[in-house]
């Protein structure tokens, strides 16, 4: 089956069935999350990789009663983008960076100083360029969840403050942007498995130049 | 190959050589963009798929000098996210979901309602809202174009208001958000194809809970 295919049989899970995922599939859709570029290669979010029973239904009676999957998916990712961008967390990039890739220290002051142009926008606006970073993420999961036949739901029907507490986010620099839940479908209960998909046409979509 | 191992090939391309990607393996990338799912699945977004050689040329000398992959790749994609929701919208969309899936007249007028909060919010907060489902649609396009061979770099580095009025956008209810160039890689002078990724380790990126 081809990637088309695998996108048109992927839908928005109402309702999963409490089972586990295969661990490595698991572990697949973590690695392309992981894999997903960003903005310079800052990767301004930290996953929260939710399996505790305990947390999920934490989450799910206290920031997002609306929302079923979550206390009866398999793995429940929660993308937090950071707050602001700090100079400390350029320097702890530019140390990543020069450990995987060996350029002339010139190339690489540049590179450094370069970086700092991020420090000069509002933290408001470098917040929401964080949380469009974690959206590629998101993007990269919830394809390579398809492609894994793994079911997958994206939420933002969530309360982020009362999740950014039951995380313990506020003296972290993160705020909570997305959930992706994965798991296996309720056969009987998820009426979204059998509804055709709403998208806008390719004319609509699309503008050909 | 399987996913990971294509995702693990992909990199951002520092420049094309001009020539085409096959037509099919486009069109598998456009169908991508167009499957990924975004919030309530409004798709407050448009697509500008600029084949057009003048106006790659047009883009690069006036929005974006520093993106040498512009004036060489095969498709660019430009993502223009709606600046504000209005109503019109919502009733269009509503249309599109009635035309698609028949539900009783009570439950689909209950989702044209609960559609309305959407209004209540800020344009600003709308537009930003918009902004991230179209980078779902752009994670969805890199994947694709890496299952399809085909060499790929998301670029945020361009004047959006030099964009904005070169794609004649003033009166559109749009603003461009991200690009998404797709070609052929210049095997010798583009100096990102051989070079390691750099990415946050498994245990910097993950929190498992």
């Amino acid at each position: 089956m081809n990637l088309t295919e695998k996108l048109n049989r992927r839908y928005a899970s109402k309702m999963m069935n409490g089972t586990s995922i295969d661990a490595q599939k698991a572990e697949n859709i973590l690695e392309a999350i992981r894999l997903a570029p960003t903005s310079l290669g800052l990767q301004p979010f930290t996953v929260f990789v939710i399996k505790s029973q305990e947390m999920k239904e934490k989450i799910f009676n206290l920031a997002a009663t609306g929302q079923p999957q979550i206390p009866t998916c398999s793995h429940l990712l929660v993308f937090a983008a950071n707050r602001s961008i700090t100079s400390e967390m350029l320097d702890e990039y530019f140390e990543l960076f020069k450990s995987t890739r060996t350029l002339p220290k010139e190339k690489s002051d540049g590179f450094r100083k370069m970086l700092n142009y991020i420090l000069m926008r509002s933290d408001a606006d470098n917040f929401n360029w964080a949380a469009r970073q974690a959206y590629i993420a998101l993007g990269f999961g919830l394809v390579a969840a398809a492609a894994e036949d793994v079911d997958s739901v994206p939420i933002e029907g969530f309360n982020s403050t009362v999740l950014d507490s039951i995380l313990e986010l506020e003296d972290k620099n993160l705020n909570t942007v997305c959930i992706l839940a994965l798991g296996n479908r309720d056969e009987e209960k998820d009426y979204n498995a059998k509804l055709p998909k709403v998208r806008k046409s390719k004319e609509k979509l699309f503008v050909e130049i």
